[in-house]
């Protein structure tokens, strides 16, 4: 793990999607989250990462999925599965709950909430990049929701526009096994340059303050 | 498969990175490829259908990773992974036959060849959006090299911009049969509506005629 | 003009910053437009485009400038003249009634109101060419404001991202004859297929009827 | 001027269209540029930053036009009046000497060629943006043809990107004193932060030396 180094000036924390709807009891998505996320303690490890990022000074971002609204896809003429299927479950819904971030991980002033994406990446028809480059940000530390959907998806856009990134395999979750094992194993090790857990990147970052 | 259906000016078929390095006896990457690829015959569907896409007349792109040339990466500051891979292999050498596309895949007059990629994706940092808009695309059609990174990606991007996008199954290969479950199975299905084999393509492709 | 035709299905309206701000008395930026926008009486005009597209069936989009928040750009390190005029005016506050639309152009159920834009082009880091391509758009006709920034700007934008452009050049405003002549004789014209008066435009949209 | 600051390590040069059809005596498009050009010393000026540049270790990068090619536009459903220009003028032909860099600008080994563009932003559709993020640029110095076109485009997608920039008003030219107007008085000023001489931009270049 000796290649964990990160200058605090180009680096931020990019915390995806933590809707009430993905990982609050309660939410729409959480009975099918529930299995893996508590396994490996997923909201837990990212409240860590997010707090020690805090400390550290670390700049941090959102990238969130866009929120339900009525009429958004009934005149699209060309809807794919994943957005079929927001459809369907509304969720996220604008103005409920589950549209909500979950309280640990309210944005605080200075914090950058990127405009919301429309299918998983958090960089595709957003401001994402830009507010990255305003902040002189060239290295991402990343964690959320889904693993192998807007996680990866995220992570992929990233690498192809030239960032610098970090997964940390513990702050996320799936549906099930198999879809971590493929994001985290098979995809995502392809475009991160490392995928750590919560003890090694918060050890990394507390060396910074 | 009742939905297999395309409009012929609006759906194109997109081949990705069809180079010998990757599919042709010799290739840097082939001994890698051979076991999957020759399972499920990878290289005669894809020419089965890219005859049937020229048959019916739908136009043709061409997606092609960077071919590798001296310098191109020494100067980054941050290289991805798999940009780190084609660096020490030298993958696709520019003015190498493992750089040149497969005689069966020969990109013919008015087939439209993107311009090279830096990573995975056929879309990132490249005309391929730009040419698809200027010929009325909408729909794709994909086959192509490798399932789990530069298919996938470009499925993933297409999604993201706005393409409804069909993958042929036996028309891509992977190093691993684990690789192609991820791609084929937990995450392209997210992002294209439709995963059919090179028979029923080729019936739908054909019906157009 | 024998050249100013249109098909439905892939022609919209794409409106502009129709801000109180900019095209309503006592607006913060009302009176450096006032006499450039009364001269070419731009809101009749605006109005009588908007109308006659509704009543021809064509989609209607909206390209919005981001409307100023308190912390936009006190993190940022690089701010562009345009940046810096928006945010030392608070230009378009979040919460006022000069970051509403004038009411001759709220945005009607079906109607698709793009992300707020960070600089002038409309598409710049927003979903605008992801909601073109999912209606399936290739032509956008263009009103608003203002005529040599974020007009000129979104339709530079558009010729390079594929679009064919028509400008109604009576339907918008600088703050000088200088600034529309730069924008509407000497720079848009190499990038919109036509440049057109409100009377042209309305006559060949109600043809489609 | 006393804000021409620049960090080495941050800062590049970045030289747009220097091809002989545009710049050397014969080329297609140099009697209409020559009046221009010849007034401000736009090849001596562009040479002397490219000099200062080089001396003082910035990183240069290119931004060129597609060299035409036959069946470039034939199959194209939209193309924008400055395409069709293009087109029936096949500017910067591919295997010309027009369509070759004029010899005082070569690019270097180290230097950084973008993929060509196909209307007049360096940005758009290339992989420009990418190549000044892997070697970490945030500042650009712009020089280069033609003033209202390609440069104001690439000044003007540079700006929305997030870079900060400095446009060298004697390194460029137009084909009138009315075009050089709307780009670098009416236009770019609203985008980069600084549009100074060649010998201010020399005297600064020179000082990080």
């Amino acid at each position: 793990m000796s290649k964990l180094t990160y200058e605090k000036d180009i680096t931020a924390l990019l915390v995806i999607d933590p809707y009430n709807d993905f990982i609050s009891e309660g939410g729409k998505v959480w009975d099918r989250l529930k299995g893996v996320a508590e396994a490996n303690q997923c909201v837990l490890h990212m409240s860590q990462v997010l707090e020690s990022s805090r400390k550290a000074g670390l700049r941090v971002f959102y990238a969130l999925h866009h929120r339900y609204r009525p009429g958004d896809y009934e005149t699209w003429k060309y809807v794919a599965p994943i957005q079929k299927a927001a459809w369907s479950r509304k969720t996220f819904e604008y103005g409920t709950w589950g549209g909500e971030i979950r309280h640990e991980f309210q944005p605080q002033p200075g914090e950058i909430v990127a405009q919301e994406h429309w299918c998983s990446s958090g960089f595709a028809n957003t401001d994402l990049d830009l507010q990255l480059k305003k902040h002189g940000i060239h290295k991402l530390i990343v964690i959320g929701l889904i693993a192998h959907t807007c996680v990866e998806a995220t992570v992929r856009y990233a690498a192809e526009l030239g960032y610098e990134v970090t997964v940390i395999r513990d702050a996320t979750a799936s549906y099930s096994d198999e879809q971590m094992h493929a994001a985290l194993d098979v995809n995502i090790p392809n475009y991160a340059g490392s995928v750590v857990t919560t003890v090694e990147i918060v050890e990394s970052i507390s060396s910074l303050t």
